[in-house]
């Protein structure tokens, strides 16, 4: 939970930003405020919603204006920044207007201007302008396609920022010449500025040729909608401008600057387990596989910690954060920390030594369940066997939430407001 | 390699064996050889012919006879202890052989003797009784079911013991009363005296009920052979002697020591990489998983160590221990250690540091292949690139041996002679 505390938006703000005598620091840069005509806020994210009040509680009256976009449910009361809700995941209507509006502000601010611009995950649904002409169906039935063709993420950004007027640092060339001070909630692992919420303010290295490309390789280059085949072959013949690149002098003008991240959440869980004096290993912020894969690896620790005292003395406390994945195979109801839980509780089955492996999102929510995510100990032991449970039945359905709910090995913290992915822990006292 | 050096039978035997006044010290171990009437060997695994030659040219003349059950071709020259080729992985007449001669040995020792019984991986199916009446071809045929049933290896094992009349302790009920000390080479992961070889100088925990509940658990008790339905019913009733449990005072009689295992192989090469002047992290020799979401873990430790020097300085050494497995997807040909390889250096693309992950079995052969394991590094690409080949598909088939070998990631040791499951390691320099 102090992992989780330390990344919530309005905390991040508060701890990371400071104004004196009308400079605002952000770590090592500083921006003298009386030196603007006007600061604007914009933004797009779930998070982004508390980070813009934090910020108005911060600059008050020096806010001349913003327009930030965040996900039915989201929003807060705020007296300068309007905050506007639309559709996430999958970006709607709501979306596209409230884009419109956040593009109109960086347009309209000037070259005295200051532009503070918000970005959480959950903005690339949040944060899209399609170019004219071309219907939200059309867009949505390729992605769709790219989907499920077997390209990888960064494939298809690369092909979505190229189907889009404002992702891809396409919101900086819109800033410009304003100053464009970004301040960002990472929920991508190695915090690539090009990737998170689709790097409005980050040069694109990807090009019209590479989204093609990506097109062609998975075979959809002839399935696609004509309308967007259409401009794809415009952007191929240079006949509309590609994204700003590495080196364009718009990002002169642009800080983009990490507020928190997984290793931020990583750092203050290591605090406070040394706290409740553990002997802390901090492992790695860039976990990534197959959830119940992942569980058993995190069993294989805990197991050789129980043995041998490896890697560090007991009471210990090995902490690691990313994404896992999880492949459904079942009808069940989990989330990927509930499924990694379950797989390390099956695997530490029969040790009865006190020990503890948990897996959370830092959100609050993991898959489509209220929990936050799973533990496996040993005293789940008592009701598996009183109610006769098979954990490996329920693991092969992608069932992890109810036999967690069953047996107490469920985490439950409602929604945090923020994501920079998940914390696992592996704790032997 | 020195990693593998250090588990090689006959290293371990010189090392942790020694002799001097007709005392041998095995640790903290110690044998009056004066005191016994005659010292015999047995001993069943692929390792045990040259734990086999080792005790001989320590013990010497003091050895009366001897019997040891290998692999067809892991056989060398001995003078007092015969080595018996059989059948492995899959049990066939030859091992059956062994076995009645292995077991007459194990009953012609007395009250007076000493038996060193020299037991390593491999042995389930190199060291085999089954009870009179049973045809090897029922046997088979049930454990094929059993194997596919979803049973899980120590399920299956429970049931493996009450079908055999050497397995779970039964030969130390053998060798009683004579006194009995089996070394062991340990190649599975935890060091379980009862599963290494089917344990059978260690006290079985499970019973004909037990073996019985788990055919019917996964529904094959009533499509086994008449023949062993037969032999369970009869074991249910009392009618078949129980294999010797925990307490039983043959085991007064009995040491069980493990000589080598993969911690003493990760502990060398922590040495090693100490000399090298790495900084070093030895992690758990208790790592399972499917090996390619393994093999995306271990990259996410080493970018975390490229990107922030966690979890310790460079040069970084982080080392594993453990065996993965392989869900078979294509036809390609390849190994668990490779697979991991291969993985990890998919999920390390585009990082251009010097960096090197490794996964190696310790015996030399990984999967059906001549290689022992597989690396991952940066210079790969080269070749990759350069014959555009694409390591996703490579993966997606089972295919990382022509891929390795193509870009030059191959491990080759050639057969070591030794077993204790894989070693994986990370290099930052």
């Amino acid at each position: 939970m102090a992992g989780i505390d330390a990344v919530k938006p309005d905390v991040v703000i508060r701890k990371k930003l400071s104004v004196s005598n009308n400079i605002l620091s952000i770590g090592s840069e500083h921006f003298d405020l009386e030196q603007y005509r006007r600061i604007y806020v914009i933004g797009a994210g779930k998070a982004s919603a508390l980070m813009a009040r934090e910020i108005e509680n911060m600059l008050a009256e020096k806010i001349f204006y913003g327009v930030v976009s965040v996900k039915y449910g989201h929003s807060v009361p705020c007296r300068k920044i309007r905050i506007l809700e639309a559709g996430h995941p999958v970006l709607d209507e709501n979306g596209l207007s409230a884009t419109s509006q956040i593009l109109q502000v960086a347009e309209d601010a000037g070259e005295k201007d200051l532009i503070i611009c918000l970005l959480s995950g959950g903005g690339s649904a949040l944060l899209e302008k399609i170019p004219p002409g071309i219907p939200l169906e059309a867009v949505q039935k390729m992605f769709k396609m790219l989907l499920g063709s077997g390209a990888n993420i960064e494939q298809i950004n690369t092909v979505r920022k190229h189907l889009s007027l404002v992702k891809g640092g396409q919101l900086a060339r819109a800033a410009y010449p304003a100053e464009c001070v970004s301040l960002i909630i990472s929920d991508v692992i190695g915090d690539p500025l090009e990737s998170i919420a689709s790097g409005p303010t980050s040069p694109d290295p990807g090009t019209f040729r590479d989204a093609w490309e990506v097109l062609e390789r998975f075979g959809i280059h002839d399935n696609i909608p004509e309308i967007l085949r259409q401009h794809f072959k415009r952007g191929l013949a240079g006949e509309i401008a590609e994204t700003p690149k590495p080196g364009d002098s718009i990002f002169q003008k642009v800080k983009n600057i990490i507020l928190a991240n997984n290793f931020g959440a990583l750092e203050a869980a290591r605090q406070k387990a040394r706290e409740l004096d553990y002997n802390v290993l901090v492992l790695s912020s860039r976990i990534q596989g197959e959830a119940r894969e992942v569980g058993k690896v995190l069993a294989g620790l805990a197991q050789e910690l129980l043995d041998s005292n490896i890697p560090l003395a007991r009471p210990a406390c090995i902490l690691l954060g990313g994404e896992t994945t999880v492949t459904l195979r079942g009808e069940g109801k989990g989330g990927r920390n509930q499924e990694l839980a379950l797989s390390a509780f099956i695997s530490m089955a029969g040790v009865k030594e006190p020990y503890l492996i948990l897996s959370c999102g830092t959100d609050g929510t993991d898959g489509p369940t209220d929990a936050a995510g799973g533990m496996a100990f040993p005293q789940l032991w008592e009701e598996t066997n009183s109610r006769n449970l098979e954990p490996v039945k329920f693991l092969q359905e992608n069932n992890a939430y109810p036999f967690l709910e069953k047996t107490g090995g469920l985490i439950k913290t409602g929604p945090t407001g923020t994501n920079v992915m998940d914390i696992m822990a592996i704790l032997v006292p």
